[in-house]
């Protein structure tokens, strides 16, 4: 394995102005691959299936990556004990850092080792009890030498102070990214507060990943960098939305939707979408950009792409696609030689074939957050008596 | 390698009255991964990155399939050419029969070798060259011994037929898919008069692919089916399906739809249409059932657990899913919890989050078909003063 | 009163090939303005409110319309009588009369009388007794010396026969409307075959009324002609459709879908879709092209101003109209004077404002016609008793 | 004539805490019975053809509403005069006062007269000019004795209260409507505050008219309701929505729609959706409900029949109209019977029928406001050589 640290660090990049690519969310994707489990969303595929993850890893570094996040997500000792996993804690953590490191060595990419809300806050346990699950996480980071720590997809600020203020510990640079979008976190803090109180916690890089779409998080986290700046402070953006359209969204994000997860098909962004996400990100001053669920690798690619003139090349997977639809100017088929052409991919308006099916839904809004009874963690899963009362209060579909 | 043969072949399993898992298509999803060129669409990954193919089978044959097809599509020896590879004719096929055979000896699975629809053909070629291509990719398959065969993506039944014929002279089992809907093929030929014909060539199983939505194939091959029985023959079905939606199709298929191929995003099926899929495909009397482009494994999958009653097991990648959404139990939020089951899912609507986006589109309807001179095959693409009258052709965006 | 045949008949007009606009539905237009009760669907208001009735009938003869069909609908006497109405038949059916001939007599207009399917038929009601009840009416419009006869709104062609044959019995030409599309009529005649038959009773005019959309009734017009001049026959050509767009109809027509009577707003034609009607009927070789329920008088306008090239002039109400919108000239808005163009109108393809409801609803299929105990006849209002079984077998809202 | 006053007055009913029922847009109705020409939108037929105006009044007056407006939008003398009318701007006027009084005197209903922004305010012309032109319509209004006065449809919130004041120098009760939605008038002042600085210039009944739909519409007035409270003041509050589904609009409302003025049939609301505007309006404390653009008598009778449980009484035209469809009962076919109830009515999702359409467009937005140099007030239309360049600046269809 190569020493973390030969190359160019996250704080380097950013602070010579370069694009930082990043990489695509791996639960979602390996869920569709037949890795993952939806509902728990645990990651002990790391430890099962390393050859599944490790092709995912290499796919997204061919698409342009410069960033490896270790499949670690919701790999909390509590949350993989609770979900009736084989294998242990320390096995599934350190084979995602390994897989991680393989595939980054590969190419220009640096290791990020990730760490998430955790039920115990939603239950209300004490600061440093949440606090103690995000630093038994980090050991192993920390044994594995991961280049950078991102602390991502927290809905309340005040526990990704905490987890700031525990990766900061360690001296590596740290990112920190809200679920929210630009109406703010679940206490009603608002995104450009959020920014700063992350910021003052230590936080190099700020931004917000999944939950909203793209334009909307980038809508979010202009509102943080103005926040930021207003208060003069310093620190980079970065930004990794959801591949779903999700104009329909309440605060609580895609979540609320009545199509979460199995029925998000029809929303899936198309690569010209992708390419319009990174343009506006750039516009906006955000140089760190990426993706989380439903971000396959063309998604990514089709970020690279995009930015391609300001980072100079064009990444290993364009070997495979011709900008802007020019492969089909070798199609066998006239009319679809015609689409080769990007005023043609830039102004489609793409039917879903679909026309029992509205455009837009109603969100569920049941409007609970922290300290609710109904988000109180349990080990086993909910009975039936549990779920009965649920199924009723849930809305009839639509 | 183990020996063909060595497990109960594909019209030993069909005659039992057993339900046969195809696998899903190759290009499509391989190009969302990086590995296949949108407009050549040739195969050449087989040899260059064989660990993102046999990812690939891997997935598949997890997800429930029976027969792993060698990724030899548009892999004729003038095409491969054409399209600029480094690599030989014989190295990319004989690289693809190898990773299938690979796989599927991992699990109960079988090799099928394909064929496909030649431009020669479209150009007007003569019956001794078109059969000429079919014969030197078959030399391959024999080689390398796979189980048994399949031509598909027949848009004319004439050129089909001569497909089976070549097939049909070394005693594998022959499978014949027409890329057709109920309306029939390019000439006007219906869909069970194309099945009758094949049938007389020497097809054993008889069927349709690609270009359609499940349902739409499905019934075509319903019509198929009738036909052929009612002409007193007798053969196996097979049906091998696109996972887009597509009910604003016309008899070209989904060629024509201006999202061809890099806006099909919101047409993507569900896996909850998937098994409504199986079960239309179950009962209307066809027993290969399967998937072509834009199919991923969960979709595979989909198909298996809606089998699984008449199968008598799930699939390998059940282990992480939880049939009708039941893995929700286990989610945060209660709102999710409450859908963990069948009724919720059954009955959704997905909204797109598009609202400037409709729901069907306009075919693209140029008419034109074998013999055509804009069909003309010619090596080097085309170029931009041949594209000009093409654009101006073209229909603005929708 | 002027005398009937003042004017050129209906038969010299389009023997001379010349265009006969017909005005749009009553029932529909006078319930909206509080007339008319949705279910009983009865005309007394032509005795209660003339006032109303007249307008009405002036607003379409100021569109262009050239005939003035007498607001007769549902008026026959059993009917009448069953809906609790203190007027007597021979007091509606009368008045209607008068109303239409004071209108026709301010313009170039002639008085249509008609008559419609009955109850009775659908009840298994002899061929005798359901020539009676036409019979009935008939004796009002000789009376009254209307210029010609309608028999419009036949679900089976068997009783549109039988209508035709009583009201051809009086000498006056005849035209005949089925209520049908291109499938046919609901015990499975085609409509070629219906047209057929129409002609050999004695129908000057055949054609279709209601029940689908402008495009739809024009093909099933087609059908009719081609049949009809197949057969060696000879006939005039009338289509009178709905102002809804209705391409998810089965063969009953807008009755089954979700949203009849009570929810079809957003599939209200525009003027602009009623031009390109116009122009497709006229091309077909139609020359009598009216409308149904769902016509306002600015639609009926949009057919005299497409076909007045044809006509030589533009109807009255034109003065308050510039043609494809030329009247946004004077708007004060910029943006809204660029619409001032044929161009701009002629692609629009408008949104609903919906983005909760599909583009397409599933029509109730419950697939029974005449003779089916649902449909039988009685005198007084379904019972709650009688209701509760349907609104368990209606599928909920969509 | 009876003398205004015999009835109790607007202010009398409004401080009883009574519901008044306003009518519907007169402009829109009357255009699509051919009486007024989109674009100039003159009301000359109040001379012309005073059968159909007072036609109209009657249905609304039949359906319930409590005020007769007089029809005189945009009967100022310089608009009238360089639309090329041959009546004179008395005789227009005057003749829509009676015609308002004489349908008023058939039922319980007040008659208004109203005046809206003027071209010579967009024009940068004086508050003295400008005043002048309200004083000139409100002589007329004195003259036939009106029973109060109503400033409608202005964009800025100064020529309102200009408005305002000219009115109220009269003793008359002065009702003031802003065409704003909750985002304020188009110089940036929010909805509450153009409520207090119209109820200080001495408005007694203050709200939005047109524009916007229902929801939309009640939202803004609910902010101006709670602004004036705040600001310690005392007013009654009014809404008088478009009947068109605009959640797409930006600021300037549904002008700028690009289905605006000649395609918005898709967004026309149903009677169910009225109701539930009726009854949103009522909760948010709004006494003066009515309608604009768009509406149509049985619009406006919705209203009155969700309100009846307030009102004591159902309107006349309920007499045609079973509640939440219950005159269904009497259809012929059993699954329309099964419709004949309220739960079916309330939840239904109506679709468009029309596939190739969106469920939103992209508004217009050329954000330009009083004294840009587009909107200067010519009398002439607009030439060709003007248009040409607003035609290219136009956003193609879509």
């Amino acid at each position: 394995m190569a020493p973390a640290g030969a190359k160019r660090g996250i704080l380097e990049r950013l602070n010579a102005g370069e694009v930082v690519i990043g990489d695509g969310g791996f639960v979602f994707a390996l869920e569709k691959r037949g890795y993952v489990k939806a509902g728990p969303w645990t990651p002990e595929a790391a430890a099962e299936h390393p050859e599944a993850v490790r092709q995912l890893h290499r796919e997204f570094l061919r698409a342009g990556a410069n960033v490896m996040q270790t499949f670690t997500f919701y790999a909390s000792d509590d949350k993989l004990e609770n979900r009736g996993n084989n294998l242990s804690f320390t096995q599934i953590n350190e084979a995602a850092c390994d897989l991680a490191r393989e595939v980054a060595n590969e190419g220009d990419a640096l290791v990020a080792g990730g760490v998430s809300q955790t039920p115990s806050y939603l239950s209300c346990k004490s600061e440093d009890e949440v606090k103690a699950i995000f630093k038994r996480q980090l050991d192993v980071f920390i044994k594995k030498n991961v280049d950078f720590l991102i602390a991502e997809y927290f809905e309340h600020v005040e526990e990704a102070e905490w987890a700031v203020q525990v990766l900061k510990s360690t001296g590596k640079p740290v990112a920190a990214n809200m679920c929210i979008g630009p109406d703010g976190d679940m206490h009603g803090v608002s995104a450009g507060e959020c920014a700063i109180r992350l910021v003052k916690a230590g936080a190099d890089i700020v931004g917000v990943n999944c939950h909203f779409d793209p334009l909307t998080c980038v809508q979010a986290v202009k509102l943080m960098k103005e926040a930021v700046e207003k208060a003069g402070l310093k620190a980079h953006y970065m930004v990794q939305p959801l591949a779903y359209h999700t104009p329909d969204c309440n605060r609580q994000g895609f979540i609320d939707l009545p199509e979460f997860p199995f029925a998000l098909e029809p929303r899936i962004l198309t690569r010209w979408d992708m390419q319009q996400y990174a343009r506006e990100a750039y516009d906006a001053g955000i140089r760190y950009i990426g993706g989380c669920c439903g971000f396959e690798p063309y998604h990514i690619r089709a970020l690279a792409e995009e930015l391609a003139p300001e980072r100079g090349f064009l990444p290993t997977a364009s070997e495979k696609h011709g900008p802007w639809g020019t492969g089909l100017e070798m199609h066998t088929k006239p009319w679809v030689r015609a689409r080769a052409r990007r005023e043609y991919w830039e102004k489609i308006r793409p039917a879903s074939g679909r026309p029992l099916c509205p455009s837009m839904s109603k969100p569920d809004s049941w409007g609970v957050t922290k300290g609710h009874s109904d988000l109180m963690q349990q080990k086993e899963a909910t009975s039936q008596d549990q779920l009965r009362p649920l199924f009723d209060k849930c809305s009839a579909t639509q």
